[in-house]
């Protein structure tokens, strides 16, 4: 195997900074471990050169090529952002490169995706979520890489992860929803198919529900993608309904915001005619008004503990336990008692 | 150099689906040209054997790696994501994947990023703005790969752009604005050092102001990093100084919801007691209440025609027009005239 075109080597920059190669290596894969005025002639010899660290090389040399690789389901709306800023800013402080891919939630483009930052040589993987299927997971587990699952905690799945418990957090929400009076319930969802989020907070209502003693007709799902305006159809279409609801409880923050918009145009106070909830308190929940009632999603400190997991991985080559973070109901002017339109009607 | 582990070979996939190398290749880089029965095979031997394509060799193969690097200034507040994702769509379409790695604003990470991604392989790089220091223009040219600047069109800049005035379109929100007889100037820039869309933003400020006559002291100007709380400081800051501006600028319209978050706090009524402005048009612009006055940036359009040019310039191994999108002034409720308390005071 042959480098395609003429370019500096590892050879060029030693010789060029007057050091050996494996100080070279070092500088660039660990260069808190060389002292600066040394590591400042090898970068500088570096730059000079327009020498850049080979893959290959850097594999052999290093068996690693500080880069991690995350692929988030989307880079809209600012779901997975904050916590994806801190886990990048954990990375960073230990010397790794994130690189980002986004699937637009198709589980096809996130094979593709996992493929191609495996051939870009990343040491190890950030995914979102357990839903996958077995053939990926076979061949990540072949091709030996450190993976690791946040936004979902599961410690029976087969990935370890840093996340919360879906199902439970909804499940309180909702319980304090139907304590409220609450009894008919209107659910906008994000398609439950491949993404264990939506699924297990759909799942947590459904808990309330019948722990509530409830019908399974006081639910009405609607599942939709997440957008801004996918949420507003979504809302309109409950509550033109024979029978809308008191309360629409969203899969997210943004399907919510939607839903707000909407009863807005259609003239509906919120809370007074209508409650609404939301799930991951991104920014945009406080900043609408009335504030929304959601679920408080921990993502600074989940990102910084998937980097710490991760790295750990990485560094030591082995699996780590999976971390539970607590997601806590967080009530805000957008929900009430329901009003005088409440129980059994027509 | 050989293969560090013993991993499937090109060789192992092709026999396993009794086809050529380089129909296998074919599949890899270009499956649309494959008919479907041969892909199917070839995938399903990619899959059983969990062949990873080897960066070296398809380099070799194909001298591409099929992947795009973006690096854009911060994954949050969502100012860069929808672009982005218009951008991600249109490279998949001609079968790339997309890494994208958030520099948090600074110069040096963003240097390091463009390493990574180069020794990672990108066919191609997408960067925001044009400030960057020569070195790293240097050491781009020096490895000759395609790179495409967005968010910011400059046609004397020596790396070809898909973008907008920043400078003309801020200038013709700030001509509206002091043509409605505001004479207090309140800004809020992002900071300018190593952001050519903040520094133009307030460059054409200074132009309008200049256009209409105005002393230099008619504009006060605070500069801080893009962020709700941020924004929300500024404005405090400007609004309890001696002499408060009738009209705030924000360099984007994260800064201008902090504004606005803050004018309620403080009591005061938009656009009543001052007026407000943002420039990007995010989705945010028009949920807040009033709905924000800003300049709406054509993100998805830019996403796509982006998308579009540097993969001419990764097919054909030439660069491109830069080429012009108009970012228009958006008139919403945040903005009205003066109030009673303009004009020469104490």
């Amino acid at each position: 195997m042959t480098i395609p075109r003429s370019a500096p080597t590892l050879n060029d920059v030693a010789q060029a900074a007057g050091v050996s190669t494996a100080t070279v290596s070092r500088c660039l894969n660990t260069p808190e471990r060389v002292i600066d005025s040394t590591r400042e002639r090898v970068m500088k010899a570096v730059q000079e050169l327009g020498y850049t660290p080979n893959f290959g090389a850097r594999v052999m040399a290093a068996r690693r090529t500080n880069t991690i690789g995350a692929i988030i389901p989307t880079m809209e709306n600012a779901v997975f952002a904050r916590g994806l800023q801190a886990f990048q800013e954990g990375l960073r402080e230990s010397g790794f490169t994130l690189l980002v891919a986004s699937s637009s939630y198709r589980s096809d483009i996130e094979e593709e995706q996992i493929r191609a930052l495996v051939a870009r040589g990343a040491d190890g993987l950030l995914l979102i979520g357990h839903d996958r299927d077995p053939a990926i997971l076979a061949y990540l587990q072949a091709q030996n890489i450190p993976v690791l699952v946040a936004w979902s905690f599961d410690p029976g799945a087969l990935l370890p992860s840093v996340g919360f418990d879906n199902r439970r957090s909804m499940q309180a929400l909702a319980d304090t929803v139907i304590g409220m009076g609450h009894r008919r319930i209107g659910v906008i969802s994000a398609i439950t198919r491949g993404n264990d989020r939506a699924r297990l907070r759909l799942a947590g209502i459904r808990d309330a529900v019948a722990l509530a003693g409830l019908g399974e007709d006081a639910v009405t799902v609607i599942e939709t993608t997440y957008a801004i305006e996918t949420g507003a159809e979504a809302f309109e279409a409950l509550m033109t309904s024979q029978q809308p609801p008191t309360v629409v409880m969203c899969g997210n923050d943004v399907l919510a915001v939607g839903a707000m918009k909407k009863a807005r145009e259609l003239g509906l106070d919120v809370p007074r005619d209508v409650s609404i909830t939301g799930f991951d308190d991104i920014e945009l929940a406080s900043l609408v008004d009335p504030a929304l009632t959601t679920v408080h999603v921990p993502h600074r400190e989940m990102g910084r503990r998937a980097a710490r997991a991760l790295i750990e991985m990485v560094d030591h080559g082995r699996s780590v336990p999976s971390e539970e973070l607590a997601a806590n109901v967080c009530m805000r002017g957008s929900v009430a008692l329901p009003g005088r339109d409440t129980g059994a009607t027509a």
